[in-house]
């Protein structure tokens, strides 16, 4: 058994409604070992449109990270059907290693 | 003088009080140059139980991920204690490279 | 084409005022394909002196983590750029892959 993942970070917005849809396949469908979703406070994408937040702002057109990581195997299915979804440079990913039952 | 680290993140969850035990020991005992922990808006772990929250969810049972890099040889030793505290696949790592000062 | 990308974290707090001119810089200079700004709930620097908050504490003094990243080419200038204006140890980058456009 090996320690080594596949780190997985995709990008959206709260305001696309993708982030409920993507956690949903991640998590019944692909069954990904664990999942966590992070809100940006400012940011901005290809349209050069800037998002920024005070801490309170309760905007839904946030940038939302949304961070897993599995066996690469496993990602790279993940990875080839969330590009299908996905603009291009919403998805980046990386090889990693995670720590594994004694 | 090199450039290169390793990269960690632990996933752990608000109510478990791990987060302030490892912030301790990452601070006191292995004097980690730089920490950041980032509290997650949703996810799910290895139980497959969902944690989601409104922006303004005081809830303790929120993912928290501890962020940190140094020295690969230092690293080295804080991932093997680390270890023996936390889950399979709670902690996940890799290389990088920092600025330095010139 | 490649789908070759530098990811970059940048390590900031929000009280030094950099975080906008970062951005500005990222955005309106360099034109960087997209960025996102975190906020930490906790951390501490080189300095040893930790940053700690509750989910509403409006502390200006809080971490704040910016993430970007585009073409390897491109984010090494942007790399040498910002090794001028931060100190040591707050930023990191590596090797990563996107998805393209089809």
């Amino acid at each position: 058994m090996t320690d080594e993942v596949t780190m997985v970070r995709i990008y959206c917005t709260e305001g696309e409604h993708k982030l409920k849809k993507i956690l949903d396949y991640l998590h019944h469908v692909e069954q990904v070992a664990g999942v966590t979703a992070f809100r940006g406070v400012a940011g901005f994408g290809r349209s050069g449109k800037m998002h920024t937040a005070s801490l309170l702002d309760l905007s839904l057109d946030m940038p939302v990270v949304i961070e897993f990581f599995d066996r690469p195997e496993k990602m790279e299915s993940v990875i080839e059907h969330m590009k299908t979804q996905l603009e291009p440079g919403h998805l980046v990913y990386w090889p990693a290693r995670t720590n594994l039952s004694e």
